[in-house]
């Protein structure tokens, strides 16, 4: 099969379509004719050898896919070949070809096309495990949402809109912060005009946020601690404004009742990310169905093109996912 | 009625037994003959002045109690006149008798006395609310007790036996830890000894512990961290350590997903002590009732003897709580 191989670790000129040996699916897994994958930004830092696969994994990048089914495994009865399909993936997704335990496809809804199915795993799974799994929001609840208009963010603007809570959000732009709006938010700040705690305490009546969805981590910490809700959940999913907290007060924490979460996707469990997908599957599936909810694609490109779609990426200007088209 | 009175904010010589008069319940209440109450730290701060009822509550000391039903509101089916009861009470436990909403009462089989049923609450309730509903213990999993000997840990070792879990401890003397070797735990380390980050290593397989039960706080914390096992939680219970932490990883937290925790038992809102306690009393109930697990009763002191018993507290000899029995 074809597959996107990396020369030598580096640019996005290291990238490029090669020949591989089709994988071939073991005893409760399926073999995926891929038809789109989407970008991570794990995928530039594994180019470059700074993330390296886990144990077991496929050496090829790609945490996510859609497409058909091409072949079952012993012992597989949940789908058949034929099958529209996506699924989170531990990499293997920029090939024609990957293999995947049974457990971990989601059906993909006929109203959506490869290239949707392509762009939700990642993201909304990553939305849903924080809100739901680690944080029980629960209907009426409050959530600041930072980076609104990051691929998480957007998903998680979605599925809490879903559950009948609240979001507000902070990002860099107001074009972001639109379309945060658009999507179900009721509130947005931009960074740019400072700390983000006033806005919280006038959006919540000073009752301040019961879950913070933060990638941000040292800069932002204090004041989302400040920010926080009495029995306020803080989830920290990323660390892109700093490691480390000078200061931090347990007693604010004990007095208020907090929690600090700290959450990652990628290194969990086969078990977790199939009752994850699953789980998700059965919160959401009619809603994505139905267009109630989507996933927000900046760009398709042909996956020939996957240089351009990751010297895209890195100029960071999109909304959305990017998404590669395996056509051929 | 009679009750304990604090005549002024003091030491011990300001509690004296006084007249005051009998409270009426209102529907949904139950007024209760309180035949034992027993001691909490919070007691001597309240009664020094540092410590306020949450509004509303009694200023009466008294955050737990055993007693009969004397008589039932308006409204209340669940219980009635005679019934043995015993209760979590945000105040009023010093005294003859005490109003509790129904929904609060847990039955005390008859196998307990009211001085075990007085002694159960606060310590059990804590150590049920942070094991199972903040960190979802889960059989197999391995507990950290930090001062094991402690009422809160003593009933945190037990409800971890119970469960088909693991609990190694930390108390501060040789009595202590065999005290917790004989409630259940697996191993105690004497913090005297230094650190206890690599007897949690050693006795987890190098995995470190899924939960950790800390009163301690920022002289812990970085221990604690070190400690955890992947996907461990720190619940804060206590900062008798010290608040203020230098130095926070939050990639650390990320990396290994880890949970910080805080919480507090007293602060809860009614709804939720009253679910906390008929979730206790399910989980528990039979084995109470069959001497499986006990408080831990370290003395029983007559309350005309309230001043003693204080004095007692004050110096930290005891193991297991301290109970005023209320016969007259």
């Amino acid at each position: 099969m074809k597959a996107v191989l990396i020369r030598e670790f580096g640019g996005p000129e290291v990238l490029h379509i090669g020949e591989i040996e089709t994988p071939v699916p073991g005893a409760g897994e399926v073999l995926v004719r891929v038809r789109a994958t989407a970008l991570n930004r794990a995928d530039l830092l594994q180019r470059r050898g700074f993330y390296p696969p886990p144990k077991g994994a496929s050496e090829i990048l790609g945490l996510e896919m859609a497409g058909e089914v091409a072949q079952v495994g012993e012992g597989v009865t949940s789908v058949a070949v034929g099958d529209r399909v996506y699924a989170l993936l531990p990499g293997g997704g920029y090939a024609q070809y990957v293999t995947v335990p049974a457990g971990m496809l989601m059906k993909l809804p006929d109203s959506l096309t490869f290239a949707q199915g392509a762009a939700i795993p990642e993201a909304f799974l990553t939305a849903y495990l924080n809100l739901f799994s680690l944080a029980k929001l629960a209907p009426g609840d409050t959530v600041l949402v930072h980076a609104g208009a990051s691929g998480v963010g957007t998903s998680a603007i979605q599925l809490i809109r879903l559950a009948g809570a609240t979001s507000i959000v902070t990002a860099g732009s107001s074009v972001k912060l639109e379309r945060c709006l658009s999507l179900g938010a009721s509130a947005g700040w931009d960074y740019h005009d400072g700390s983000f705690v006033p806005f919280v305490e006038e959006q919540t009546d000073g009752r301040g946020a019961d879950i913070i969805l933060d990638f941000i981590g040292a800069s932002y910490f204090e004041d989302n601690i400040r920010a926080l809700a009495v029995d306020g959940r803080l989830l920290l999913i990323g660390t892109m404004g700093g490691t480390e907290v000078q200061n931090v007060n347990l007693g604010t924490l004990l007095a208020r009742r907090l929690q600090v979460i700290g959450t990652a996707l990628r290194s969990r469990s086969l078990a977790t990310k199939i009752e994850l997908s699953q789980a998700f599957q059965t919160f959401a599936g009619d809603a994505l169905a139905r267009g109630e909810i989507a996933p927000v694609i900046d760009s398709v490109f042909d996956w020939r093109e996957v240089q351009d779609a990751h010297r895209y990426m890195e100029e960071n200007k999109n909304i959305g996912k990017i998404v590669l088209s395996i056509a051929d």
